[in-house]
């Protein structure tokens, strides 16, 4: 699962009916890409995230009509993105 | 979710079944790389859309019978492209 | 869903059971790099085609059994690749 | 398969109701990119793994309810990173 | 569907039970990077294959249980890999 943080909400009208009342978050990576997930957590911007993708973002979503490919799974209680490249054991 | 740029419409008389009476969209991303989306939102070239990929695709365009991997699921009311490498809070 | 030039057919002598006689092509990006798909369409090398990934090929190659992960899902009409880097509107 | 060294756990107090009560492992590729993945194979830091991604990483968690796209399948007995580039035969 | 080069087996005593007794190959792609995949047709050090990946991974395993992402799919009867950036056409 990627982790990711999160940078903020999206504000979208117009919108395919499945999405329903989901809660959208901008998140992105370390080279600053961005993707849109939905938030079933509350994840607060700055808040450093895992998501589930593909079919099992669906079921993270709390019901599995919501059309998504990226859910927030989980927030990460501490998270050092600097510690990238530090080597293991 | 990706977030991509519509671009146009796509032609294409040749076709398997499957894909019925979709709209075809080019979409591209920031480096201009382009794919094709069905779309059944009504996206104009030059929004901003984020997209469902996988088997959510075919939900989100509103048969699973269609035969897509890619769909706008919705257009974002704002977005600026410029803003993809600023810090989070 | 990827936009990919057809370079020629496949020859494979041993395969699994599960793709039955499906026609193969193999596909490339512009960067050269070539993928095998199954090809219910019957495009011709040259030509210029967008593929179903997924999934969605196993339903594209016309047989959910078909054991694939991409499949042509149609043949673009007219495709110049040299306009990949122009803007939209 | 993606082949990944385990890192170490993650703590996770917030998390959708989905995850149960799985364990989560930090892992990361040769490039030092990190990914959170569920480990019910009790891997260690420093192991090298291979890991079931997509529907699949549902199924080998071991319950096919576990919101996971990413899923430790088995330690390898031994291996050597540095070979990456050697040639095969 | 992904054309790599078969490197070798791969010794994994401990892994979740849904492997049972497949057969695991280690592959390789042009740079060098390698990847796990299940092997149901016999693949020899140094043959070129194309593989099935995600849920079409486990059908092509021969065995829909089979916790895989990854499965050689056909052995390619000859395949040149100089030929990558050749025009078609």
């Amino acid at each position: 699962m990627q982790i990711l943080q999160v940078e903020g909400s999206l504000t979208c009208t117009s919108r395919v009916e499945g999405m329903k009342h989901s809660v959208f978050r901008i998140v992105r990576d370390l080279s600053g890409k961005r993707q849109v997930a939905t938030d079933p957590v509350g994840a607060e911007p700055g808040n450093w995230v895992f998501l589930a993708s593909g079919s099992a973002a669906r079921f993270a979503a709390g019901d599995f009509e919501i059309l998504t490919d990226l859910t927030i799974a989980g927030i990460i209680d501490e998270w050092d993105p600097d510690e990238m490249t530090e080597a293991a054991s």
